[in-house]
């Protein structure tokens, strides 16, 4: 398993610009041109990437039936990052002070979304566990708009242990949950951030929720209680953003409510 | 077209509580007993629905090959609210000061998306185009998990003309663009607001977007720049609930990253 087959435009786009991944060769349809095939095609040209007309069908096989908008790429699997080297600060980014923790996300279209609005966010890094949860698939790249393709990805056995790790790293690890906890809106969430998304069935679960400093939850109104997960990590990310960023809000000033 | 069939749980358990629809029977799969089928069961004879035990490929045919979860319905067709009424006040939710516009958003995953989350902001109403756009159908009900049914939705014919109405009406009208609006983080989202929310691919249309009187954009990061339409949304009317509800975010007390 050394290989993979990237589909759709935006994954194969975003890994080419990206640099991370071998690429072995690319599947260009013969049929349908547009502006976004010739670009990949010209780049793999510049970077001297094996490139195969084929037919439609054939593209389909590959992609194993998904949409692959005439194109599918033959790439070295995802480069994951590793714990270590995160918390020795060796590859963090500049000003980077948000961690992002899902645990156990299943749906492969939740981890895809959520890793697209981390990387919209700037976190420094998505942590997820190595078993029962979703990885970084094709599906997950193709789902994130190929968003996966430039996150930092840390994938890790034990999620408690790597919380542990990141408490004594300096990390202050806030968990969301449905209820009880406090309103994310009313918490200091700045300085070094990190922040668990539970599963979408179960959420956190409790020997990872027992470490975690605070709960944080998301206040809401009306008779359905439970946002999406992707959702749900999309308000806390920005919350956390926005209160880094020091925007201030201002004050009512007027009553708007007068307008008419 | 006066009926529809519901299918999946969260529909069907939400539009039986909502009791805005008109239920003519019931279908819940034979085998598989769980407690939340003997809910919807019991709910059924307390208001005298009829129900029958259908197999579970009967259930299929009924739900089109959707998931049902052991559980259908053949129900009145959703119940719509029209603008005029949200106007004269007459529905209006006590402290409801939010409407969602959503101009063109084709995919019914992310209408419910949408809608789930305005249901838990506690939006007044969302309002919809009538044509070339997704629709109160069954499969966005089961993409709302149930909210759809709990959500008072307008549809429009033309979505320009709305908003001149809104505006003549006393409400404040921003639109979401992908770059170049004011922050979402640094303008007053207080009183009353409409927001309206660009279909997946182009965006707010040219004739919406000159109606509106501000333009907002989600700061982002990072390489790949657009959120997906449902994420952009719900980071929207989060800020805006947070924003109405006046919480006070703590200032940085201590410096945290020395928590080490």
């Amino acid at each position: 398993m050394k290989n993979e087959i990237l589909y759709g435009i935006h994954p194969v786009e975003e890994a080419l610009r990206a640099g991370r991944r071998r690429f072995d060769e690319i599947f260009l349809v013969s049929q349908r041109p547009s502006k976004r095939l010739q670009a990949i095609e010209d780049s793999a040209a510049l970077k001297n990437i094996p490139l195969q007309r084929v037919s439609d069908a054939r593209l389909s096989r590959l992609s194993e039936e998904a949409p692959h908008q005439g194109v599918a790429a033959r790439v070295g699997r995802f480069p994951l990052v590793n714990l270590a080297s995160l918390i020795s600060g060796e590859q963090i980014a500049a000003g980077g002070r948000l961690l992002v923790l899902l645990d156990s996300i299943v749906d492969p279209h939740n981890l895809g979304a959520i890793i697209r609005t981390a990387l919209g966010v700037g976190v420094e890094a998505v942590i997820i566990p190595k078993n029962r949860a979703a990885g970084p698939t094709p599906t997950v790249s193709k789902a994130s708009a190929g968003a996966l393709e430039h996150i930092r990805l840390i994938e890790v056995t034990n999620l408690a242990e790597a919380i542990k790790t990141l408490k004594s790293s300096g990390w202050w690890v806030y968990g969301m949950v449905h209820s009880a906890g406090d309103s994310v809106f009313s918490k200091d969430l700045t300085g070094m951030v990190a922040i668990v998304i539970g599963g979408e069935e179960r959420g956190i679960r409790p020997l990872v929720k027992q470490n975690c400093d605070f709960l944080l939850t998301i206040p809401q109104q009306g008779q359905v209680t439970s946002l999406n997960a992707s959702v749900a990590a999309a308000v806390v990310m920005f919350e956390v953003y926005r209160q880094c960023h020091d925007t201030h809000t201002p004050r009512r000033a007027a009553n708007r409510c007068e307008r008419g």
